[in-house]
């Protein structure tokens, strides 16, 4: 008989990983904010031993292992601190994988609150996108003890081929940060380059090309760059997140006296995006600046 | 017979591209700045039909296809207009290549003055590096007509596997600019990125080791981040010349009336690391702007 795991937060991540767990046979206790997209994933896992949480709460006490997802750092407060919270629930014994991105303090604050009740607990946040959550091809970036990893590596190995462990609790969420603070400048260089081409009337297509054979070329080329042509935007990975973690970069930084020039310009111009898009669009939105003007 | 082929500028870049054309055997006449390396290239080259020219007009007047490839506008203005420049020498039917990046206003200038007396001109800067220049591999970013494109190819074969022809004279450089902005950014970024972990006390090569298995893989994650890791940076791409080159982006963008505010903010970094260093280093020291704090 498998553990069982309690999962909160069904959302363009969550989803795809709460279903690999019970393809892979793991009992589910889910909870998600909207209540009738965990209603809906258990109906469709029919089948499957796929039940629906009362609470975060009563999510946790039925967990062996307990993962949350959720957008932002008051989305996993709310769930762990709020009424009816997750941290009330957890089992001596039990393991909570907290695979949101939100800042390294949090996690270091959640780890204190599980030590005395006997919870292991991990930050692991992930890269890989919506294409890797459905693959179970995630990388996972952990802070923790190497013990309570050992512990959940079964489960994660359903959700990714790539686990680092890169220090104690916080480790995962900085390495994290750092990523993604490259992943924004990378798409935003491409957004200016893109401008500055097309500004002089040489199509994009054209930069796009010479840069495939060159040193520039870049993941973020691949998959962002095709999106900027089209000037469509369906959200891989919102903007409204990576501003959120350029944000949590910052912040960052500035707890360690460090500054950081081209984050920081370039967060102006996420924030400008986010402040003047009216859907939700794929952080290679950030291209519309240069639209607008 | 070949066609004989003026040189001018034997630098990083320079000096391995004409090795490349003296080995394919075109009679080269050679001119450099510092007069002693065009002497010690001739040298070297015994038994190849390798002449040293008395100034950029004996060179260009004895050239059926004239190459220049210096380190900045100023050096580029002074090779073509200053005494006994190049310009002055060019023959009616001979080719004109420039592999120098400098403004696009410039070489349009050039495209005008070379028109008059029939001599077909290309802004042909490059990309590649050190190790493209030697491999006879570099990528052609070329702006100019197609037919005095057909002319230069066989010469341009030599030095480089792909040649993208971008449109109109200034196109070549327009790319090449939008493309430095872009590696300057990446460079900015993970330098960036790696100070960030390194202050909580990660070790960057984690980070580097989880970015490989990630979207944010790039070229300059395996060119430049090793050189960072060990804080040493040999000039491969000089951060003089990206600094000169991300200016002359700024300068293009801001003609058209374009703002881009990550590349002008990675601008002041390059500029503090260019004034605080003693040395000639490569652009990935970047990096040294976070260990002076």
């Amino acid at each position: 008989m498998k553990p069982t795991i309690g999962f909160i937060g069904l959302g363009l991540m969550g989803g795809p990983m709460a279903k690999n767990l019970a393809r892979a046979g793991f009992p589910l206790v889910l909870w998600n904010r909207t209540r009738e997209k965990a209603e809906e994933f258990a109906h469709e896992s029919a089948g499957s031993d796929v039940k629906v949480g009362a609470s975060p709460r009563e999510t946790a006490e039925k967990a062996d292992f307990l993962i949350t997802i959720v957008s932002d750092p008051p989305a996993l407060e709310e769930v762990l601190w709020g009424q009816d919270g997750a941290l009330e629930g957890l089992r001596r014994g039990s393991t909570y994988i907290d695979s949101s991105t939100v800042s390294p303090d949090l996690v270091r604050k959640i780890g204190k609150t599980c030590k005395e009740p006997g919870v292991g607990f991990l930050d692991a946040p992930v890269t890989g996108g919506t294409w890797g959550a459905e693959k179970g091809e995630l990388v996972f970036m952990v802070g923790g003890e190497k013990e309570v990893l050992e512990r959940a590596k079964p489960v994660l190995e359903v959700l990714g081929k790539r686990i680092f462990l890169l220090g104690p609790n916080g480790a995962g969420q900085t390495v994290k940060l750092a990523m993604n603070l490259i992943l924004a400048l990378q798409v935003e260089a491409l957004a200016e380059a893109l401008a500055l081409v097309s500004t002089v009337g040489i199509p994009g297509e054209r930069l796009i090309e010479v840069l495939q054979s060159s040193m520039a070329r870049a993941g973020v080329l691949d998959v962002k760059a095709p999106l900027m042509l089209k000037n469509e935007f369906p959200p891989s990975f919102p903007l409204r997140l990576m501003h959120k973690d350029i944000r949590l970069a910052l912040e960052l930084a500035k707890q360690h006296g460090l500054t950081l020039p081209a984050a920081a310009a370039s967060y102006s111009t996420y924030d400008s995006v986010k402040k003047s898009s009216k859907d939700d669009p794929d952080y290679a939105a950030v291209a519309r600046f240069w639209k607008k003007s």
